[in-house]
């Protein structure tokens, strides 16, 4: 790679951790996850801020992607400042001291199939 | 965050909403919802209009989001100026006076088990 | 709206209409939908051409939205010049000679429960 | 086609291949499938490179789209110069020599009910 892939900024205006699941753990636990991908030679220093429609933003939390390496975060696993409450409506601002690329996916397995979503966040092209 | 994220203009080209469901409500009634996340101080003042396959464009349907919050709003939940029929193709077109990110998701129960959809909107980079 | 929301062409890599279904017609016939919005005042002259892996492309189908409609068509339905196969790979071109806004959804009810994607289309930015 | 639509390097962050599978071969196997759409007048040369969250990444792999083609390429199928493993996180960036666009589907059969997601890959606007 000769240059840096992605963009400093991105933004999931989706979140929501179902409540309970199906089928067999972990794989199947119902989860929301951010893949962050950093194909530069540098460490990523990533922070997300957690909004929600009824109290102030939370965050940031803090991640590292190691140099040329992806990460597959999930949401369910952020504790530090706080979980993230479950049944609850919620969005994500994620940013990155070198360019990074963003997708979000959501596993429900809330009914006795599961189902999928999957889109690249919103890129802040600065 | 040091400037805002997004943009003030979107647009989602599918928009259904399925007329019957299936599991507890409300939950998994079929809906689809807007994800509208504002991480600007200032409230957003955001207007959405609805177009159809065969009649002149509704709307606008104003709703407000607080200075740093989200609000995921069903479109099945809007009725000011009309509700918008059910098993009926339309469209929308989102603005903002400021900057915001908007998603999109459909859940689907009309079967047993339910499907999801997901996609960041198309931002309208002015 | 002030001025036109959208771009002139826009692309999607994925297509494949399954071949078979289950559930009640039309609504649960396996199909791929693309769905586009003009929110100008023109009608749109949309131009849709269909690539193969292993032939050349066909095309254009000529599709006509009115000014400030949706039209979501299904793939299934196009057959000017040609029907397009089933359990075939395809991609599309859409070109349009005023500003619109294309999104990708396909119905997958090959199993017993549906499944949904969905994804703002490629928007060529000129 | 009057230009080329596309880019020449494109990112998805999520990548996961199931390790099992329900329903009838091969349709139904688990799969995460790249779709690479070329509308030029010369094949496109395209290089794959897969990035994990623990070792350095692996690649390039070598796909050529010809002219006027699409290809929709398993990452099951890859295997110059190693297959992808199985219940692993990974990511990917595409490159080619002509502009392209890139969508990426996961179909997930490891329950009864196939789940499907897809979404146009991050396109890199050099």
């Amino acid at each position: 790679m000769h240059k840096p892939v992605g963009q400093t900024r991105w933004a999931i205006a989706e979140g929501y951790i179902p409540s309970w699941s199906h089928g067999p753990e972990p794989q199947f636990t119902s989860h929301e996850t951010v893949c962050l991908l950093n194909t530069t030679d540098q460490d990523a220093h990533v922070e997300i801020l957690i909004y929600f429609s009824d109290r102030e933003p939370v965050g940031p939390y803090r991640v590292t992607v190691p140099a040329r390496r992806t990460r597959h975060i999930r949401f369910n696993h952020l504790d530090d400042p706080a979980p993230i409450p479950h049944d609850t409506d919620y969005a994500s601002v994620i940013e990155s001291d070198v360019p990074i690329v963003v997708q979000h996916t959501r596993l429900d397995s809330r009914q006795a199939e599961n189902a999928l979503i999957s889109t690249i966040a919103y890129a802040d092209r600065a």
